[in-house]
């Protein structure tokens, strides 16, 4: 007899976007008319940058003639891609990373949920707390729920997680931080390096927002860590780098040299996680993966670099209404999200923006209990729409 | 310490089709100058339907206005497209499929891949050998390495898996199958769901090359089987049948009542691959969708269906080829692949019909101990490399 996966079962009930879905329709239902001001899901707004869909549609299209047709293409990117991706992203940048260490993805989500895959099932996992849902529930799926240790990141430690005492075996860190736009410093960063290093633990650098850093005091890369290449794995995308949420391209840099325990030897990283890409994966869509390389160009370069700048600025009109009104506020500079502390229950704020002000956020504890009394605002939205969020909540705050 | 996954390390050492693209490199080398005739690995070869392409082009281009921009798609792909697929796979063909049974995704070898994480790790797994390594790859990946029993399709059974006497819990069947182009007649398909239903076993019926069944007596979906929603989901694939290897695009049919054992109770299978996919997957890109809603319009399944009819005349011609010599074969009608018998050691006639004759094929003890003896020819080529195929092997056979 067929039995199910035990583990689905230690899930909380539905994913945290698909409950803000949920409420939204029912509030849609009752107020056909009222237009709704969203700052919840992460998700782009402004139209892809011209060149890149240019890019985009020409490879479509040259798929109907024989010289533009491409079948299955590598199931780690074409090179051209990952060649600009290393010369653009770390080279011109000061950080070595070879075009072979780079494994191009179908999106971060995928790639930093599937990663768990390639370890042993009974070790030691750190996830801070708040956090993305997807590395707490992808090892709960796996089975690791009594084996993962949340790494508090509190109002007293300025929302950044630091190495516990305990030594752990796997650790999750996001810089720029989703949910609370925290970004880690180069010392702190590096005392993670450290910790790594020092308990032959594996850190899994979650840089999806490293484009949103403008601080050059800042690491995006944690690969500008001394030592990080023989610990930690980067993943990289082009949703909110680019407007890609809908496009779908990201990628994984698995350092050659970085090695871990298998039974009584060693195995690359890197070995693993090319059989599981080329036996559970076939690759991204190879205009896709044009649209992608046109990111790369120049003119991509500045055209996505502005739309950058743009949330940027929304994220900065935010954190600034917020702290005149005298609130502790993370985030928004460096980072496309704005946390805030209301001091009350996060759903009960969500409920409450949504219902009077028709504003949709993010209930801060739907992404753990160290979120409990936040919310998060996304700054992808347009500028205009930021504005009337803002007039809205006035009355409200 | 980290540790790595330990079953990894039970799989052999690389993808089949990576030790032959590795060969055929080697060839190259020595041999520089001599055009190579591949009907190695299934790829399609010719280009993207028109009318596909163009919609795919525009969608791409539509990106860039603030109309034709689109962020996160839905995780189960757009209503439209899952429309258009239960009307045309299924209602139009006297079968009852819901859109909301369809989860859209970037391609079966994924969902057959990623399907077993929905399952208990004791189960018995059914693989019928020779088969798709993704099967039996990752199965072991996920431990099960000592729970998989190969189903032998041999000579003796007409290279159909049947069901065995022991009862399984979860049982992978590919008609038209890869490698061996075999197509499970009703009577046989019902055999399987009569089994599941008794054995409560659940199947997975992977009908990635169903658009190549031109017989009306030969079931092309597993729900033309009374019994089979209970027991069974089917995967179907856009890359053969409408040449998206490239552009990637499959979906998985979950019936909305089939239920499996969870614990003391039972749950739906629908809920945890929703779960699943919407915890680990971000949904296909749009303008990809948009390109097989294109399939899906009247202009779209004329053009693609000529593509298909061009592959099987193909496949007629390299089955007549050997059988006109005395060979044993299978396949080769209704299926884009032809599975011959020579009576000598794979590999050895790998090596010789790429050394000898410039044309490359799959080894069918690449696909498991049963394909021993036999070789694969994909019928994804042009008529005219095929007949170069024919011309060359003549000298060999």
């Amino acid at each position: 007899m067929i039995q199910a996966n035990p583990h689905y079962s230690e899930l909380s009930d539905t994913y945290l976007f698909v409950t803000i879905a949920r409420k939204v329709e029912e509030f849609k239902k009752v107020n056909p008319d009222r237009p709704l001001i969203r700052m919840g899901i992460g998700d782009v707004v402004f139209p892809l940058a011209p060149s890149v869909a240019r890019a985009f549609s020409e490879a479509a299209l040259a798929m109907a003639t024989p010289e533009g047709f491409r079948g299955y293409g590598p199931e780690q990117g074409y090179s051209e891609l990952r060649e600009a991706i290393a010369r653009i992203d770390y080279r011109d940048k000061g950080v070595d990373v070879d075009p072979s260490e780079i494994f191009i993805s179908d999106g971060s989500k995928c790639d930093v949920g599937h990663i768990q895959e390639l370890f042993a099932p009974e070790i030691h996992v750190g996830i801070p707390d708040p956090v993305y849902p997807v590395y707490r529930d992808s090892n709960i799926m796996a089975g690791r729920k009594d084996f993962i240790h949340l790494i508090p990141a509190t109002r007293q430690n300025g929302m950044v997680p630091l190495p516990p005492s305990e030594p752990l075996d796997l650790v999750y860190l996001c810089s720029p931080n989703n949910p609370t736009g925290a970004v880690l410093s180069r010392d702190q960063l590096a005392s993670w390096v450290e910790y790594a290093l020092r308990n032959k633990a594996l850190l899994l650098f979650d840089a999806a927002y490293a484009a949103y850093i403008q601080d050059s005091e800042l690491p995006r890369s944690i690969f500008e860590i001394p030592g990080a290449r023989d610990c930690a794995l980067e993943f990289r995308s082009l949703s909110k780098s680019a407007g890609f949420t809908g496009v779908r391209c990201a990628y994984t840099v698995v350092p050659k040299e970085l090695r871990i325990a298998s039974q009584d030897s060693t195995v690359r990283v890197w070995d693993l996680w090319n059989r599981r890409q080329s036996t559970l994966f076939n690759g991204v869509s190879w205009p896709v993966q044009a649209a992608a390389l046109a990111v790369y160009s120049e003119q991509g370069q500045h055209e996505t670099g502005s739309q950058v700048a743009a949330y940027l600025e929304n994220a900065r009109m935010l954190a600034n209404f917020f702290r005149d009104r005298g609130y502790e506020v993370y985030g928004g500079d460096n980072a496309p999200y704005v946390w805030v502390y209301l001091g009350r229950d996060s759903w009960e704020a969500f409920d409450l923006f949504l219902n009077k002000a028709a504003v949709v956020v993010t209930p801060g504890s739907g992404f753990g209990d160290q979120g409990q009394g936040f919310v998060r605002f996304s700054a992808f939205q347009t500028p205009e729409k930021v504005q009337q969020a803002v007039d809205a909540l006035k009355d409200l705050l």
